[in-house]
Protein backbone atom coordinates (compact mmCIF):
# COMPACT_ATOMS: atom_id res chain seq x y z
CA UNK A 1 0.00 0.00 0.00
CA UNK A 2 1.66 3.36 -0.78
CA UNK A 3 0.63 5.76 1.96
CA UNK A 4 -1.74 8.15 1.06
CA UNK A 5 -1.22 12.15 2.22
CA UNK A 6 -2.99 13.56 4.50
CA UNK A 7 -5.68 16.31 3.45
CA UNK A 8 -8.01 18.19 5.34
CA UNK A 9 -8.28 18.42 9.43
CA UNK A 10 -12.38 16.63 10.40
CA UNK A 11 -12.28 16.35 14.15
CA UNK A 12 -10.48 17.53 16.84
CA UNK A 13 -10.46 15.32 19.84
CA UNK A 14 -9.09 15.51 23.30
CA UNK A 15 -5.83 13.55 22.55
CA UNK A 16 -5.69 12.94 18.83
CA UNK A 17 -6.63 14.83 15.24
CA UNK A 18 -8.35 13.34 12.17
CA UNK A 19 -7.93 14.37 9.15
CA UNK A 20 -8.76 13.11 5.65
CA UNK A 21 -6.49 11.62 3.11
CA UNK A 22 -6.13 11.32 -0.72
CA UNK A 23 -8.26 7.58 0.27
CA UNK A 24 -11.34 7.96 0.82
CA UNK A 25 -11.49 4.90 3.13
CA UNK A 26 -8.28 5.78 4.92
CA UNK A 27 -8.26 8.69 7.48
CA UNK A 28 -5.03 10.22 9.28
CA UNK A 29 -4.76 10.24 12.62
CA UNK A 30 -2.40 12.28 15.18
CA UNK A 31 -1.90 11.88 18.38
CA UNK A 32 -1.20 14.76 20.23
CA UNK A 33 0.27 15.45 23.59
CA UNK A 34 -3.09 16.87 24.99
CA UNK A 35 -4.20 15.36 28.30
CA UNK A 36 -7.77 15.67 30.00
CA UNK A 37 -9.47 14.37 32.64
CA UNK A 38 -12.82 14.71 34.20
CA UNK A 39 -14.74 14.88 31.05
CA UNK A 40 -12.15 17.92 29.81
CA UNK A 41 -12.36 19.53 33.24
CA UNK A 42 -8.20 18.73 34.02
CA UNK A 43 -6.37 19.69 30.63
CA UNK A 44 -2.48 19.84 30.90
CA UNK A 45 0.43 19.22 27.46
CA UNK A 46 2.01 16.49 28.53
CA UNK A 47 5.76 16.24 26.27
CA UNK A 48 6.06 12.52 24.87
CA UNK A 49 2.15 11.26 25.25
CA UNK A 50 1.06 11.38 21.66
CA UNK A 51 4.44 9.45 20.87
CA UNK A 52 4.27 7.00 23.72
CA UNK A 53 0.40 6.31 22.88
CA UNK A 54 1.07 6.14 19.49
CA UNK A 55 3.70 3.82 19.40
CA UNK A 56 1.91 1.74 22.63
CA UNK A 57 -1.68 1.73 20.82
CA UNK A 58 -0.08 0.29 17.22
CA UNK A 59 1.76 -2.49 18.52
CA UNK A 60 -1.00 -3.75 20.62
CA UNK A 61 -3.73 -3.28 17.56
CA UNK A 62 -1.02 -4.95 15.42
CA UNK A 63 -0.74 -7.93 17.65
CA UNK A 64 -4.77 -8.35 18.26
CA UNK A 65 -4.92 -7.96 14.03
CA UNK A 66 -2.42 -10.73 14.36
CA UNK A 67 -4.06 -12.96 16.80
CA UNK A 68 -7.68 -12.63 14.90
CA UNK A 69 -9.02 -9.43 16.21
CA UNK A 70 -9.48 -6.69 13.25
CA UNK A 71 -8.32 -3.40 14.12
CA UNK A 72 -8.74 -0.08 12.09
CA UNK A 73 -5.03 0.25 11.98
CA UNK A 74 -4.27 0.27 8.44
CA UNK A 75 -0.54 1.61 8.78
CA UNK A 76 1.67 4.03 11.22
CA UNK A 77 3.86 6.58 8.54
CA UNK A 78 5.48 7.92 11.21
CA UNK A 79 5.80 7.83 15.09
CA UNK A 80 2.71 9.65 16.16
CA UNK A 81 0.49 8.75 13.29
CA UNK A 82 -2.04 6.13 12.50
CA UNK A 83 -3.28 5.75 9.09
CA UNK A 84 -6.75 3.76 9.74
CA UNK A 85 -9.45 2.47 7.99
CA UNK A 86 -12.47 4.85 7.95
CA UNK A 87 -15.23 3.65 10.19
CA UNK A 88 -18.41 5.15 11.49
CA UNK A 89 -17.94 4.96 15.49
CA UNK A 90 -20.28 3.11 17.23
CA UNK A 91 -21.49 5.27 20.53
CA UNK A 92 -21.26 2.22 22.68
CA UNK A 93 -17.62 2.56 25.23
CA UNK A 94 -17.33 -1.13 26.07
CA UNK A 95 -15.85 -1.27 29.41
CA UNK A 96 -13.84 -4.29 30.37
CA UNK A 97 -12.43 -4.31 34.43
CA UNK A 98 -10.69 -7.66 35.90
CA UNK A 99 -10.34 -5.31 39.49
CA UNK A 100 -12.85 -2.82 40.99
CA UNK A 101 -11.68 0.45 40.37
CA UNK A 102 -12.37 4.19 39.39
CA UNK A 103 -16.39 4.25 38.40
CA UNK A 104 -17.22 0.75 39.41
CA UNK A 105 -16.01 1.59 42.96
CA UNK A 106 -17.75 4.41 42.93
CA UNK A 107 -21.19 3.40 41.94
CA UNK A 108 -21.34 -0.07 43.54
CA UNK A 109 -19.34 0.78 46.77
CA UNK A 110 -16.86 -2.30 45.66
CA UNK A 111 -13.50 -0.97 47.87
CA UNK A 112 -11.06 -0.22 44.66
CA UNK A 113 -8.60 -3.02 44.24
CA UNK A 114 -11.02 -6.26 44.91
CA UNK A 115 -10.37 -8.59 42.48
CA UNK A 116 -13.72 -9.24 39.82
CA UNK A 117 -14.37 -13.17 39.93
CA UNK A 118 -14.06 -13.02 35.96
CA UNK A 119 -13.86 -10.07 33.88
CA UNK A 120 -17.12 -7.82 33.97
CA UNK A 121 -17.88 -5.81 30.61
CA UNK A 122 -19.88 -2.52 30.78
CA UNK A 123 -21.41 -0.52 28.22
CA UNK A 124 -21.60 3.26 28.04
CA UNK A 125 -22.96 5.70 25.97
CA UNK A 126 -20.19 7.68 24.35
CA UNK A 127 -21.46 11.17 24.85
CA UNK A 128 -19.47 14.16 26.31
CA UNK A 129 -22.60 16.48 27.25
CA UNK A 130 -23.93 13.90 29.19
CA UNK A 131 -20.39 11.85 30.62
CA UNK A 132 -20.59 9.16 29.22
CA UNK A 133 -23.73 7.68 30.92
CA UNK A 134 -23.59 3.52 31.95
CA UNK A 135 -26.32 1.79 30.00
CA UNK A 136 -27.55 -1.44 29.31
CA UNK A 137 -28.63 -3.54 26.05
CA UNK A 138 -31.73 -2.72 25.89
CA UNK A 139 -31.14 1.20 25.80
CA UNK A 140 -28.85 0.90 22.89
CA UNK A 141 -31.09 -1.43 21.15
CA UNK A 142 -34.10 0.88 21.78
CA UNK A 143 -32.21 3.85 20.87
CA UNK A 144 -30.59 2.52 17.72
CA UNK A 145 -27.00 2.83 18.79
CA UNK A 146 -26.29 -0.96 17.52
CA UNK A 147 -28.30 -4.00 16.83
CA UNK A 148 -28.12 -7.20 19.11
CA UNK A 149 -25.63 -8.98 17.23
CA UNK A 150 -23.18 -5.83 17.16
CA UNK A 151 -23.31 -5.76 20.87
CA UNK A 152 -22.63 -9.76 21.27
CA UNK A 153 -19.48 -9.16 19.04
CA UNK A 154 -18.19 -6.20 20.96
CA UNK A 155 -18.50 -8.02 24.15
CA UNK A 156 -16.92 -11.00 22.72
CA UNK A 157 -14.30 -9.26 21.07
CA UNK A 158 -13.59 -7.12 24.31
CA UNK A 159 -12.98 -10.24 26.44
CA UNK A 160 -10.59 -11.64 23.66
CA UNK A 161 -8.99 -8.13 23.87
CA UNK A 162 -8.33 -8.74 27.56
CA UNK A 163 -7.34 -12.00 27.34
CA UNK A 164 -4.93 -10.53 25.02
CA UNK A 165 -3.71 -7.55 26.87
CA UNK A 166 -3.38 -9.47 30.48
CA UNK A 167 -0.48 -11.61 29.14
CA UNK A 168 1.07 -8.35 26.87
CA UNK A 169 0.81 -6.03 30.26
CA UNK A 170 2.25 -8.92 32.72
CA UNK A 171 5.23 -9.78 30.67
CA UNK A 172 5.92 -5.92 32.17
CA UNK A 173 5.31 -6.34 35.11
CA UNK A 174 1.90 -5.05 35.12
CA UNK A 175 -1.73 -5.93 36.20
CA UNK A 176 -4.16 -4.60 33.84
CA UNK A 177 -6.95 -3.39 36.15
CA UNK A 178 -9.25 -1.92 33.07
CA UNK A 179 -9.89 -0.70 29.90
CA UNK A 180 -12.06 1.24 27.59
CA UNK A 181 -12.54 0.26 23.89
CA UNK A 182 -14.28 1.72 20.73
CA UNK A 183 -15.14 -0.38 18.01
CA UNK A 184 -16.69 1.27 14.66
CA UNK A 185 -18.38 -0.12 11.33
CA UNK A 186 -15.95 -0.73 8.55
CA UNK A 187 -17.19 1.99 5.60
CA UNK A 188 -15.26 0.54 3.02
CA UNK A 189 -17.36 -1.05 0.11
CA UNK A 190 -15.08 -4.08 0.50
CA UNK A 191 -15.18 -4.05 4.67
CA UNK A 192 -19.60 -4.09 4.84
CA UNK A 193 -20.10 -5.92 7.72
CA UNK A 194 -16.72 -6.04 9.66
CA UNK A 195 -16.41 -4.07 12.62
CA UNK A 196 -13.10 -3.00 13.68
CA UNK A 197 -11.30 -2.34 16.63
CA UNK A 198 -10.93 1.47 16.55
CA UNK A 199 -9.94 4.72 18.12
CA UNK A 200 -6.58 3.11 20.68
CA UNK A 201 -5.63 0.70 23.42
CA UNK A 202 -3.48 3.20 25.35
CA UNK A 203 -2.65 3.95 29.20
CA UNK A 204 -4.93 7.12 28.44
CA UNK A 205 -7.98 4.72 29.04
CA UNK A 206 -6.51 1.56 30.78
CA UNK A 207 -5.65 1.18 34.47
CA UNK A 208 -2.12 -0.82 34.89
CA UNK A 209 -0.65 -1.08 38.12
CA UNK A 210 2.98 -2.96 38.56
CA UNK A 211 2.81 -5.94 40.34
CA UNK A 212 3.40 -5.47 44.38
CA UNK A 213 4.14 -1.71 44.23
CA UNK A 214 0.95 -1.26 42.75
CA UNK A 215 2.41 1.95 41.22
CA UNK A 216 -0.12 3.59 38.80
CA UNK A 217 0.93 3.54 35.01
CA UNK A 218 -1.94 5.06 33.81
CA UNK A 219 -3.99 8.33 33.71
CA UNK A 220 -4.77 8.16 37.06
CA UNK A 221 -1.30 9.19 37.42
CA UNK A 222 -2.72 12.58 35.95
CA UNK A 223 -6.44 12.44 37.30
CA UNK A 224 -5.12 12.03 41.11
CA UNK A 225 -2.08 13.93 40.74
CA UNK A 226 0.23 11.03 41.74
CA UNK A 227 3.16 12.06 39.76
CA UNK A 228 4.67 13.13 36.83
CA UNK A 229 2.40 11.98 33.87
CA UNK A 230 5.06 12.12 31.02
CA UNK A 231 7.97 10.36 33.32
CA UNK A 232 5.64 7.72 33.79
CA UNK A 233 4.53 7.22 30.27
CA UNK A 234 8.20 7.04 29.20
CA UNK A 235 9.00 4.88 31.84
CA UNK A 236 5.91 2.37 30.61
CA UNK A 237 7.29 3.01 26.97
CA UNK A 238 10.92 1.56 28.13
CA UNK A 239 9.58 -1.14 29.57
CA UNK A 240 7.49 -2.27 26.30
CA UNK A 241 9.98 -1.33 23.44
CA UNK A 242 13.03 -2.06 25.45
CA UNK A 243 14.95 1.43 25.25
CA UNK A 244 14.17 4.92 25.79
CA UNK A 245 11.56 6.98 23.97
CA UNK A 246 14.36 9.81 22.18
CA UNK A 247 17.74 6.85 22.34
CA UNK A 248 20.04 6.67 19.65
CA UNK B 1 -56.82 -20.11 55.19
CA UNK B 2 -57.32 -18.99 58.35
CA UNK B 3 -55.49 -15.38 58.88
CA UNK B 4 -52.65 -15.71 61.07
CA UNK B 5 -51.29 -13.29 63.73
CA UNK B 6 -49.27 -10.71 63.68
CA UNK B 7 -46.11 -11.03 66.07
CA UNK B 8 -43.08 -9.03 66.31
CA UNK B 9 -41.87 -5.70 63.76
CA UNK B 10 -39.10 -7.14 61.20
CA UNK B 11 -38.77 -4.36 59.25
CA UNK B 12 -39.20 -0.54 58.89
CA UNK B 13 -39.50 0.54 55.36
CA UNK B 14 -40.21 4.12 53.99
CA UNK B 15 -44.06 3.41 53.33
CA UNK B 16 -44.44 -0.23 54.96
CA UNK B 17 -43.51 -1.99 58.46
CA UNK B 18 -43.30 -5.73 57.65
CA UNK B 19 -44.19 -8.04 61.03
CA UNK B 20 -43.74 -11.82 61.18
CA UNK B 21 -47.08 -14.36 62.12
CA UNK B 22 -47.57 -17.04 63.39
CA UNK B 23 -47.37 -18.66 59.96
CA UNK B 24 -43.57 -18.86 59.40
CA UNK B 25 -44.25 -18.75 55.86
CA UNK B 26 -46.38 -15.60 55.95
CA UNK B 27 -45.37 -12.07 56.64
CA UNK B 28 -47.68 -9.12 57.86
CA UNK B 29 -47.16 -5.91 55.78
CA UNK B 30 -48.58 -2.79 56.75
CA UNK B 31 -48.70 0.09 54.57
CA UNK B 32 -48.22 3.22 56.16
CA UNK B 33 -48.98 7.30 55.43
CA UNK B 34 -45.09 7.96 54.86
CA UNK B 35 -44.00 9.18 51.92
CA UNK B 36 -40.60 9.90 51.05
CA UNK B 37 -38.45 11.49 48.11
CA UNK B 38 -34.85 11.50 46.83
CA UNK B 39 -33.84 8.81 48.70
CA UNK B 40 -35.30 9.97 52.17
CA UNK B 41 -34.01 13.42 52.19
CA UNK B 42 -37.77 14.82 51.55
CA UNK B 43 -40.72 13.35 54.15
CA UNK B 44 -44.20 13.72 55.03
CA UNK B 45 -47.19 11.89 56.27
CA UNK B 46 -49.98 11.59 53.85
CA UNK B 47 -53.01 10.76 55.29
CA UNK B 48 -55.23 8.27 53.79
CA UNK B 49 -51.65 7.26 51.70
CA UNK B 50 -51.25 3.76 53.32
CA UNK B 51 -55.05 2.69 52.66
CA UNK B 52 -54.82 4.08 48.94
CA UNK B 53 -51.98 2.04 48.19
CA UNK B 54 -52.30 -1.06 49.83
CA UNK B 55 -55.97 -1.32 48.15
CA UNK B 56 -54.80 -0.22 44.66
CA UNK B 57 -51.95 -2.66 44.80
CA UNK B 58 -53.83 -5.56 46.28
CA UNK B 59 -56.14 -5.11 43.63
CA UNK B 60 -53.40 -5.09 41.03
CA UNK B 61 -51.86 -7.97 42.56
CA UNK B 62 -55.19 -10.03 42.64
CA UNK B 63 -55.56 -9.85 38.93
CA UNK B 64 -51.73 -10.35 37.79
CA UNK B 65 -52.29 -13.30 39.79
CA UNK B 66 -55.33 -14.55 38.12
CA UNK B 67 -54.30 -13.15 34.55
CA UNK B 68 -50.89 -15.74 35.30
CA UNK B 69 -48.26 -13.89 36.65
CA UNK B 70 -47.62 -15.23 40.90
CA UNK B 71 -47.56 -12.46 43.72
CA UNK B 72 -46.49 -12.67 47.04
CA UNK B 73 -50.12 -11.49 48.51
CA UNK B 74 -51.96 -14.39 50.10
CA UNK B 75 -54.53 -12.29 51.85
CA UNK B 76 -55.81 -8.55 52.99
CA UNK B 77 -57.22 -9.29 56.43
CA UNK B 78 -57.73 -5.20 57.10
CA UNK B 79 -57.65 -1.97 54.31
CA UNK B 80 -54.08 -1.37 55.08
CA UNK B 81 -52.35 -5.05 55.72
CA UNK B 82 -51.33 -7.72 52.91
CA UNK B 83 -50.77 -11.13 54.16
CA UNK B 84 -47.51 -12.64 52.08
CA UNK B 85 -45.73 -15.40 51.39
CA UNK B 86 -42.44 -15.08 52.94
CA UNK B 87 -39.50 -14.05 50.26
CA UNK B 88 -36.12 -13.00 49.41
CA UNK B 89 -35.95 -10.47 48.04
CA UNK B 90 -33.93 -10.55 44.86
CA UNK B 91 -32.39 -7.19 45.46
CA UNK B 92 -32.47 -6.18 41.37
CA UNK B 93 -35.10 -3.57 41.08
CA UNK B 94 -36.54 -3.72 37.49
CA UNK B 95 -38.68 -0.56 35.72
CA UNK B 96 -40.07 -0.82 32.75
CA UNK B 97 -40.93 2.71 31.23
CA UNK B 98 -43.13 2.99 27.68
CA UNK B 99 -42.45 6.74 28.06
CA UNK B 100 -38.84 8.79 28.60
CA UNK B 101 -39.87 10.80 32.20
CA UNK B 102 -37.48 11.05 35.74
CA UNK B 103 -34.35 9.53 35.98
CA UNK B 104 -33.88 8.44 32.39
CA UNK B 105 -34.93 11.63 30.43
CA UNK B 106 -31.47 13.04 32.95
CA UNK B 107 -29.25 10.24 32.63
CA UNK B 108 -29.89 10.17 28.49
CA UNK B 109 -31.02 13.65 27.72
CA UNK B 110 -33.77 12.16 26.41
CA UNK B 111 -37.30 15.07 26.54
CA UNK B 112 -39.53 14.56 29.30
CA UNK B 113 -42.80 12.62 27.69
CA UNK B 114 -40.59 11.17 24.83
CA UNK B 115 -43.08 8.33 23.36
CA UNK B 116 -40.68 5.26 23.42
CA UNK B 117 -40.65 2.79 20.34
CA UNK B 118 -41.25 -0.14 22.72
CA UNK B 119 -40.57 -0.37 26.81
CA UNK B 120 -37.47 -0.38 27.47
CA UNK B 121 -36.29 -2.34 31.14
CA UNK B 122 -34.21 -1.10 33.11
CA UNK B 123 -32.13 -2.93 36.11
CA UNK B 124 -31.08 -1.27 39.15
CA UNK B 125 -28.96 -2.65 42.06
CA UNK B 126 -31.29 -2.20 45.37
CA UNK B 127 -29.49 0.07 47.50
CA UNK B 128 -30.27 2.73 49.56
CA UNK B 129 -26.51 3.88 50.77
CA UNK B 130 -25.84 3.84 46.70
CA UNK B 131 -28.95 5.30 46.00
CA UNK B 132 -30.16 2.56 43.61
CA UNK B 133 -27.87 2.58 40.98
CA UNK B 134 -28.23 1.57 37.46
CA UNK B 135 -26.41 -1.57 36.36
CA UNK B 136 -26.55 -4.44 33.26
CA UNK B 137 -27.25 -8.27 33.69
CA UNK B 138 -23.64 -9.19 34.78
CA UNK B 139 -23.19 -6.87 37.56
CA UNK B 140 -25.98 -8.68 38.66
CA UNK B 141 -24.48 -12.26 37.54
CA UNK B 142 -20.92 -11.45 39.11
CA UNK B 143 -21.58 -9.99 41.82
CA UNK B 144 -24.32 -12.88 42.67
CA UNK B 145 -27.12 -10.83 43.02
CA UNK B 146 -29.19 -13.07 40.71
CA UNK B 147 -28.93 -15.97 38.23
CA UNK B 148 -29.04 -15.94 34.28
CA UNK B 149 -32.91 -17.58 34.61
CA UNK B 150 -33.63 -15.13 37.16
CA UNK B 151 -32.82 -11.98 35.04
CA UNK B 152 -34.78 -13.57 32.20
CA UNK B 153 -38.04 -14.45 34.07
CA UNK B 154 -37.72 -10.47 35.90
CA UNK B 155 -37.54 -9.25 32.25
CA UNK B 156 -40.53 -11.24 30.92
CA UNK B 157 -42.73 -11.01 34.14
CA UNK B 158 -42.28 -7.13 34.27
CA UNK B 159 -42.89 -6.84 30.32
CA UNK B 160 -46.21 -8.56 30.78
CA UNK B 161 -46.90 -7.02 33.82
CA UNK B 162 -46.69 -3.76 31.52
CA UNK B 163 -49.06 -5.10 29.20
CA UNK B 164 -51.93 -5.36 31.95
CA UNK B 165 -51.00 -2.21 33.92
CA UNK B 166 -51.11 0.36 30.31
CA UNK B 167 -54.67 -1.65 30.37
CA UNK B 168 -55.57 -1.49 33.69
CA UNK B 169 -54.37 2.30 33.77
CA UNK B 170 -55.96 3.18 30.30
CA UNK B 171 -59.42 2.39 31.60
CA UNK B 172 -59.26 5.23 33.90
CA UNK B 173 -57.72 7.79 31.34
CA UNK B 174 -54.20 7.48 32.42
CA UNK B 175 -51.07 6.79 30.31
CA UNK B 176 -48.63 4.68 32.65
CA UNK B 177 -45.20 6.16 32.09
CA UNK B 178 -43.13 3.72 34.07
CA UNK B 179 -43.33 1.40 37.01
CA UNK B 180 -40.81 -0.10 39.68
CA UNK B 181 -41.17 -3.80 40.45
CA UNK B 182 -39.61 -5.90 42.98
CA UNK B 183 -39.30 -9.68 43.30
CA UNK B 184 -38.55 -12.38 45.73
CA UNK B 185 -37.55 -15.64 46.10
CA UNK B 186 -40.39 -17.86 47.56
CA UNK B 187 -38.97 -19.06 50.83
CA UNK B 188 -41.68 -21.80 51.51
CA UNK B 189 -40.65 -25.20 51.24
CA UNK B 190 -43.61 -26.46 48.82
CA UNK B 191 -42.78 -22.93 46.39
CA UNK B 192 -39.08 -24.02 46.25
CA UNK B 193 -37.62 -21.91 43.07
CA UNK B 194 -40.64 -19.93 43.07
CA UNK B 195 -40.19 -16.25 42.35
CA UNK B 196 -43.04 -14.01 43.01
CA UNK B 197 -43.52 -10.55 42.20
CA UNK B 198 -43.41 -8.64 45.65
CA UNK B 199 -43.39 -5.46 47.06
CA UNK B 200 -46.28 -3.07 45.83
CA UNK B 201 -48.29 -1.74 42.55
CA UNK B 202 -48.64 1.92 43.39
CA UNK B 203 -48.12 5.67 42.64
CA UNK B 204 -45.42 5.65 44.75
CA UNK B 205 -43.19 3.71 42.35
CA UNK B 206 -45.23 4.27 39.38
CA UNK B 207 -45.54 7.61 37.18
CA UNK B 208 -49.38 8.12 35.43
CA UNK B 209 -50.24 10.91 33.42
CA UNK B 210 -54.25 11.92 32.89
CA UNK B 211 -54.67 11.56 29.41
CA UNK B 212 -54.85 14.92 27.46
CA UNK B 213 -54.49 17.37 30.52
CA UNK B 214 -50.92 15.49 31.79
CA UNK B 215 -51.50 15.70 35.13
CA UNK B 216 -49.76 13.77 37.22
CA UNK B 217 -51.29 10.88 39.50
CA UNK B 218 -48.66 9.83 40.83
CA UNK B 219 -45.71 10.45 43.90
CA UNK B 220 -44.08 13.43 41.48
CA UNK B 221 -46.55 15.19 42.94
CA UNK B 222 -44.64 15.05 45.69
CA UNK B 223 -41.32 14.99 44.52
CA UNK B 224 -42.23 18.37 42.53
CA UNK B 225 -44.16 20.05 44.48
CA UNK B 226 -47.17 19.81 42.04
CA UNK B 227 -50.00 19.57 44.16
CA UNK B 228 -51.69 17.83 47.41
CA UNK B 229 -50.62 14.09 47.31
CA UNK B 230 -53.23 13.24 49.57
CA UNK B 231 -55.88 14.72 47.30
CA UNK B 232 -54.20 13.48 44.27
CA UNK B 233 -54.10 9.67 45.97
CA UNK B 234 -57.79 9.75 47.11
CA UNK B 235 -58.76 11.14 43.55
CA UNK B 236 -57.42 7.88 42.10
CA UNK B 237 -58.99 5.69 44.83
CA UNK B 238 -62.66 7.29 43.90
CA UNK B 239 -61.13 6.54 40.04
CA UNK B 240 -60.87 2.72 40.18
CA UNK B 241 -63.18 1.75 43.27
CA UNK B 242 -65.79 3.91 41.91
CA UNK B 243 -66.11 5.50 45.46
CA UNK B 244 -64.97 8.18 48.03
CA UNK B 245 -61.88 6.39 50.12
CA UNK B 246 -64.47 7.07 53.36
CA UNK B 247 -67.97 6.87 51.52
CA UNK B 248 -70.79 5.27 53.12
Amino acid sequence: MTTPSKTELQYTGKAKNVYGTTDPDLVWIEFTDGATAFNGVKRAQVRDKGEVNARLSAIIFERLDASGVPTHLASTPSPTVHICHRVQIIPVEVVVRNIAAGSLSKRLGIAEGTALDRPLVEFFYKSDALDDPLVNDDHALLFGWAQAWELAYLRHAALEVNDFLRAFWDEFDLTLVDFKLEFGRALAPDRRGQILLADEITPDGSRLWEKGTQRRFDKDVFRRDLGDLGDTYRELFRRVFGQRLHAG
